[in-house]
């Protein structure tokens, strides 16, 4: 499996180059297939067909490239969730959104959030990723209380449990989805929400 | 984080050891905690407390346990989808026990199908198990045609997302189930069976 680089205005200094976002999707890409901790510099610049002196024109370590892309995913993740948090009406209708808005972030955020999906708390940016993370695990919960309080959430099963199976059913699109073969993200965001509110039984 | 070894009458050979089995699911909590690729003989004999030697008394290479691990995840998902496909009565039920089967491998087996899940396709013993997983959720999708057919099932999405999603749903387990805080294997089958066929939402 190769990546496919696209050289930016770099290469005409005369060696290749990318700007410091290409870069990082590049390594997470390499994270995501090696696991991070496999993964080293030296690693890095042979995948990406570049000298290591190019990369670390733009990072100084390989853990500055690991705090970007967790920030790029959680950033996103906590933007809709904050969004839908504000959208006017019933609880139920912010879960909806929030469904839809994660959606979209995995969609197009695939990589970043896969590798803060793997991540096992080995360091401190690590642990606080994974704090954020649960975070959002938090919040959702908080929406579902509030659903099953105004009688739009069934009671059966605690806003806890509910939350992370709901992210779990989310999450699993960045193993499968293909931005190819798939649905767009709103069309897939809209099977999401049918599957989580209306389960597949037919009535 | 420290692994909680049991020695077994290994250890009366003077030296600290394990039976093969203990070796194995002691091996697999280092892999899923630093990555398999990242993860050394030796890391792994110092991790466990014992020498390397005692890791080679039971196994030739690192990718045999890796091999073992796979094994032991995917021979009980494979059993629990048979078992499933043999259930008397409409699909709808046959999907309902295969759910059921796959969270009590899930929960009785959390770190080898963790490590299953994690595998990127790097060498041929990855790719044979990923084509293995991948059989798991086409005979999944194959029992939804089915439900769809009888009528069980709702149309609204194909059979091949659908198992996807279930899958992905069923897989989050790995991630937060926790053998002390969470409820029981059973329970915890009747949580997803609800969720996956009556989705969240109060009629």
């Amino acid at each position: 499996m190769t990546t496919t680089p696209t050289p930016t205005q770099a290469t005409r200094r005369g060696r290749p180059g990318y700007d410091r976002q290409t870069l990082v999707d590049l390594c997470v890409k390499v994270f995501n297939r090696h696991g991070y901790e496999a993964t080293s510099m030296g690693m890095l610049a042979t995948e990406l067909g570049i000298s290591k002196s190019a990369i670390y024109h733009h990072v100084k370590t390989k853990e500055e490239i690991l705090q970007s892309a967790l920030d790029d995913a959680l950033d996103g993740l906590e933007a809709v969730t904050e969004q839908a948090e504000h959208t006017a009406g019933p609880a139920r209708d912010k879960i909806e959104a929030l469904i839809k808005g994660a959606v979209k972030v995995l969609v197009n955020r695939q990589h970043s959030v896969t590798l803060l999906l793997r991540l096992r708390g080995n360091s401190e940016v690590e642990t606080k990723a994974l704090l954020r993370r649960r975070d959002l695990t938090t919040r959702l919960a908080s929406l579902i209380a509030d659903a099953q309080a105004e009688g739009s959430v069934r009671e059966t099963t605690s806003p806890k449990v509910l939350a992370r199976l709901i992210y779990g059913t989310v999450n699993s699109l960045v193993d499968w989805y293909s931005p190819e073969k798939s649905a767009g993200a709103e069309q897939t965001g809209d099977v999401l929400v049918d599957l989580i509110f209306q389960g597949i039984e037919q009535d």
